[in-house]
């Protein structure tokens, strides 16, 4: 019943958050300099920026570095000095730049089930960054088609389902964001692996998903995502 | 012979070099409390900037932005002001917030050749400001299919027309940039139509074409690209 397996890029096959991560303490370190970062909650205030830039900047690097520098400005009071803007701005170039790591494991897995069913990349947030990371991973003949797409909701998935036409009921997604690879799917009426990631994004974790849901199974480790779907077609098929 | 027309969007069917030609003229106001910009060659240095970090940054307003803040700090030597880094991010929140307008006659056009062709929108530059783009402009429905590409070269528009089945021989491309609207599809055996635009960002300007390419033909209004098209098909029926 299931014919079709999505994969997602960030942190369900290659390394990510943990590049955001080192940004977001850098910035704070830099921060420090001229603020108590606990007392002002920098950490809330990014995240809050970041969020309200969404529907302007959209996802990726380049939008936390606009909104790092965003929020550098108003929290100092427009004392950030011209070599800071600029160690801001070096922590963004360490994102986009850093190497791609497949996660242990994963290219056993994406072989496992590209064996059985067709597989699909379906990747969200800054397109360049995006079209290098998937060029660099060195799994992009596994996939049959690689959507890049803006946001990852449920009206997403639609369209890239219908072009691919394929139901929702024959699709299942692998990923490490609940709010982002499972939740919508399973709203369409697809199925859902997910995979959970050392790290996530704050934003990541909204989800009105109960952790007990018939339509997805949990894979701790990516050896497990092949059992992990052979079980949500057994599901399906029942 | 030509079974597939493709429209760009930036400047082809609606405005944008003027907004990223505001946002400079900003920048360069308000750098010119700093330095002699003309002095300075600030004009040659953000271009130079901003093609250096086209590998990494690629296309579009954050770019831009980002771009224009790392020359802002470095030919002040880290003298820029706290404000004016907000004033620059700002500059670059206007290029994104701009209304989308349509150029004057160009939806007549786009409905005269969709009445006789599938047409398709392939456009280039930050996927979510493009996408935000298209669904404002309310010309979507008129396209059969629309790309937003990272880079207009040969290898992306051969991808693209592969996945439409389409032949480069079958293809016509209309827009206003010869280094990424009609080269490419010149190079792999396409047809173009030139639109120019009234102002084109320096990058764009670099070509090899000659003017006198058989398998271009210039519009040099909206209104003349269905004539335009009908003349490339007489030259490619021959």
């Amino acid at each position: 019943m299931i014919e079709l397996v999505g994969f997602d890029g960030d942190d369900t096959l290659w390394h990510s958050q943990g590049y955001f991560d080192q940004a977001q303490a850098g910035f704070e370190a830099i921060l420090a300099n001229y603020i108590d970062v606990a007392d002002a909650g920098l950490h809330a205030r990014i995240l809050a920026t970041e969020q309200a830039n969404l529907a302007l900047y959209g996802y990726g690097a380049k939008a936390m570095t606009l909104s790092m520098l965003e929020t550098a400005v108003a929290v100092t009071d427009g004392r950030i000095a011209g070599a800071d803007v600029e160690a801001i701005l070096a922590l963004g170039r360490a994102v986009l730049r850093h190497p791609v790591e497949l996660l242990p494991g994963i290219r056993a897995a994406v072989e496992a089930v590209a064996a059985e069913h067709a597989v699909v990349l379906v990747t969200k947030g800054d397109l360049f960054h995006q079209e290098r990371k998937v060029a660099q991973c060195g799994l992009a003949d596994l996939f049959r088609r690689i959507e890049i797409v803006s946001e990852k909701d449920s009206a997403t998935y639609g369209r890239v389902l219908a072009e691919f036409g394929v139901a929702p009921a024959g699709f299942a997604m692998v990923g490490n964001s609940l709010r982002s690879d499972i939740e919508p799917v399973l709203r369409l009426g697809g199925w859902g692996v997910h995979l959970p990631y050392a790290s996530t994004w704050a934003h990541e974790l909204e989800t009105s998903l109960g952790a007990d849901d018939p339509r997805m199974v949990v894979a701790t480790t990516p050896a497990q995502v092949p059992t992990a779907l052979a079980r949500l077609k057994a599901l399906a098929g029942a």
